[in-house]
């Protein structure tokens, strides 16, 4: 930062680079709407007020916000490079987010951050890494890589990085487990996120005296003000598996809690929802339609992220500040109808094309051959059974006798599901059941599977779910459907079986085909077939779940 | 911090060193009271709940506050040690001080601030050091010492450093002056306070363009509103001689402005105050007293101060937070009942002792002889007198005649004052005229005088305040006042000539003492006798000051 510069140019009027003229800037420190000119030098803001200069453009009294921030997002999940999916976020006023590159990692641990950390480099918006606290994200599965504290140590200092992603071993921070405590003392003084869902009483108590500063995993108004009683940030998400925005801000208006402890994210959003909704402009409109004033719903979107995350630079249209900024059409619609990263509009930002990734992390599905019974599943008294919940991430452990099961598995209400290792091919994999999937005739596969990303498979015959996982491997990763032997569809997600190179368009275009394919087969209404199917295999969030281990009870944390 | 043992306390009720029972717990993240209680372990707080312990205290329904936090004070203008002020800060419930040790540093230089951070070591409240960016403050008149920015960047890595003292050269931050330039990129990413009265416009944008993050010199409501807009956190100052509060918050209220970015401070208040109302309690209180929230007031005082400085562990009753707590009466009176720093009771804190200070730091009364017409005045047609405005640092510059002058001095509505270099018997020195002290006969000499602490002398004859001068050198420093050749009383200031090892017992007696001394000679009603000469010689503050090189016209920046 040249200061020389900035001094002058505040001063000064012709030095500025650029003059936004007749604005109505939301200042979120006031909480004020004012009219003015904002003045831009060097990528900062360097003044508010009445600035001339040759180069103007008239925003003619139209608003304008800071940009926005995601305060906490996985960027893989949205299946797109880091160039894009920042060139995405860009487009629909978010100007910075705040990433775990947690999915990624776990296929390719050091390689895999160190690549984000280059991407985040070259990407069009501000882009911050958390680094990934959980790869694994469990003993309960084989994912491809495990980082230690020290190696996570290894990247604390770059400029990208601003501290520990999502400590998901509950277990393991209450019970003082060493290499947890390691990872926390590492990045002691930095920011750590948390993921504790239904956290409550004196276990939450406990997990933040461990020294964790957020949650993002709220459901209800109850457990969100509970998490910011203890002492948590609460991150409101709003995602497309995972909606949690209206049921905690409902309260938050209706209950007048402060707001300054609020921040938004998405956690993880599919692109077309993206495009279709934008991100943090959505939680914001929402906000503001739930009843919450537009300044605040603004300042959730924006300084406050900035303040919890300690980004001193970012979240204000002030100077000092970073010439970030989104023009709104109204504080209702919140139509962006421009954006400016570092006082540049995005419309001179040419496309995104994703830089040359690591070889180590190119179609890596590596999974040891599967014999034709690899998912036979033996007969029981009972079975239990992966009952999906219709909008929500967490899942519900369903009892079944083997009458009912067969009942089932004959009206279609029951799937077989499967996962199966494809990092080091080590052998390992495993089959269970699901409800509320949908009636389908065929299988299902993914490589996207939360956290360890192994290839995760629905079906209602064995030999598709087998075809679909060669058909996996044929591809190099992704997405395939399969049914009577024959592929229907696929989209191929070359960088480490979970992103794809293509531009956002062309990505679109690809996901709309394949997850049409999908509903086709019959998957239920309400049920994303590739986003709920990338869940099932989460043994952190309860109450029941998938590895290729077996079947997991998150709740009781034993196999099943 | 052993965060097993936390994480083991907040678990288990056993485990904890002392519960809170029955408490309205102060929620600022939330802005509520919520009735629990408070469990602490380790000096933090691990939980709050129902919680039981072998070591309770029964709060009885009372109200526990996060301790308070004073954003900005200079604890010389005290007189108090840095132990004995602490002490009397967290009597009031203030347990976080953040200090700008400039007074001391402009007598001792690298000694004294090196001397400051073992004395906030030692202090008993939490005791944060800004170090002072402007020794000496302007190139109009001679202190003790010049700090370079290199070495104040020798300091920056002590625990106890968290910024950058106010930048008062606000000339020198417009004009790019390379050395200032120098010391904002030393701290650059810690915060850096700033000092610009009056600042407005383009001239403000600037200042806050090179870097600067706080201003604690808004006098009224426009242009603390101002300030916050362009981006500065603002400092609401209650002290002894400036008392800002109430225009400010007045219209923050009226206004329903967003309170995130303001926080409490008392920049210089006499102990005596101090015991009387509290510092921030009284911030607090005051400001619940003209129609704002109670809750909303606690956050400014303690949680807000802790966001702006980047202060992680304090300002809230959370996990992870230091158990640092006010217990009061009501959210009316704020009547403080009890003060637990790190979950100790005050009342089992012993009195403080000041430690050790550095022989420099002692008795440094060094002037060069003063003939016996060393304060004479040379007869002009027009005279630049000083106008002391009632209860405000400022001070107008007045015009008279000849005739009207000696009216003056004749009917006691004018006196002389006069500074003289104190440090390095450099034997300059000055002499001027005032109006508004009082009609006094005698002197009145202090060597305390903002900010390079040389004496100043106020009095209507030269004799006297020749006297006083000498009797200054007598007792090592501290407050003369002199008539008749009498010395009528005094009060020894042997650290630095600024600061008293008394206990604040005995400080406060020999203040009052000192004080109804001066008052008899005929110091105005509304006019504190030695602070407000203290403030005679800033020549940062408008309009019209004397330092030891002349009277100095701080507007247009010239002697006149």
């Amino acid at each position: 930062m040249d200061r020389n510069k900035l001094i002058m140019a505040s001063l000064h009027d012709e030095q500025c680079d650029l003059v936004l003229k007749n604005a109505k800037v939301v200042n979120v420190f006031t909480g004020e709407i004012v009219d003015g000119d904002i003045a831009v030098s060097g990528g900062m803001i360097v003044g508010v007020g009445e600035y001339n200069s040759r180069n103007e453009v008239d925003i003619g009294g139209k608003y304008v916000a800071p940009g926005f921030i995601n305060a906490h997002v996985h960027i893989e999940s949205s299946m797109a490079s880091p160039e894009v999916y920042s060139m995405e976020e860009l487009r629909q006023g978010t100007t910075t987010i705040i990433t775990d590159p947690h999915e990624i990692a776990n296929v390719g641990g050091m390689t895999a951050i160190s690549d984000i950390l280059s991407a985040a480099e070259r990407a069009a918006g501000n882009y911050y890494v958390m680094l990934p606290s959980c790869v694994p994200a469990t003993p309960f599965e084989h994912s491809g890589a495990e980082l230690s504290a020290k190696q996570l140590a290894y990247f604390r200092n770059d400029p990208h990085v601003i501290g520990l992603g999502e400590m998901m071993n509950v277990v393991g921070v209450l019970s003082g487990d060493r290499e947890i405590m390691d990872k926390l003392d590492a990045f002691s003084g930095m920011v750590i996120d948390g993921h504790f869902p239904l956290g409550s009483g004196k276990e939450l108590s406990a997990y933040i005296s461990a020294g964790i500063n957020t949650d993002h995993e709220s459901i209800t108004y109850e457990e969100a003000v509970e998490k910011m009683r203890a002492g948590l940030s609460v991150l409101v998400r709003e995602g497309s598996a995972s909606r949690n925005l209206d049921e905690i801000m409902t309260g938050i208006i209706e209950n007048g809690n402060d707001t300054s402890s609020l921040a938004f994210c998405t956690d993880d959003k599919h692109l077309s929802d993206i495009r279709r909704h934008g991100t943090i402009r959505y939680n914001i409109k929402r906000s503001v339609e739930l009843g919450l004033d537009p300044v605040k719903a603004i300042q959730i979107g924006t300084i406050n992220a900035a303040r919890i995350y300690g980004l001193r630079h970012i979240g204000a249209i002030a100077c000092s500040y970073r010439a970030d900024m989104v023009v709104l059409e109204d504080l209702k619609s919140f139509k962006v109808l421009d954006v400016y990263k570092d006082g540049k509009s995005i419309k001179s930002i040419p496309e995104p094309v994703p830089m040359k990734y690591s070889r180590a992390l190119l179609n890596p599905i590596n999974f040891a051959p599967l014999g034709d019974d690899a998912f036979k599943i033996p007969v029981k008294d009972k079975y239990s059974v992966i009952g999906i919940v219709d909008g929500q991430i967490i899942t519900k452990k369903l009892e079944y006798t083997h009458e009912q099961l067969e009942a089932g598995l004959k009206d279609g209400s029951i799937n077989k599901i499967a996962v199966v290792e494809r990092h080091n091919a080590t052998g390992f994999h495993a089959a269970g059941y699901i409800k509320g999937y949908g009636s389908i005739h065929g299988a299902i596969a993914s490589t996207v599977a939360h956290d360890s990303h192994n290839i995760v498979v629905v079906g209602d015959n064995d030999s598709d779910m087998l075809k679909a996982c060669e058909e996996l491997r044929r591809i190099g990763g992704g997405y395939v459907i399969v049914s009577d032997g024959k592929t229907l569809g696929s989209l191929s997600l070359p960088l480490a079986g979970l992103v794809s190179l293509k531009s956002a368009d062309d990505l679109i275009r690809e996901l709309d085909e394949v997850i049409a394919a999908a509903k086709s087969l019959g998957v239920s209404e309400g049920i994303d077939p590739f986003i709920t199917l990338s869940f099932m295999a989460l043994p952190v969030i309860p109450e029941i779940r998938i590895t290729d281990c077996g079947v997991f009870d998150v709740t009781k944390f034993c196999f099943v």
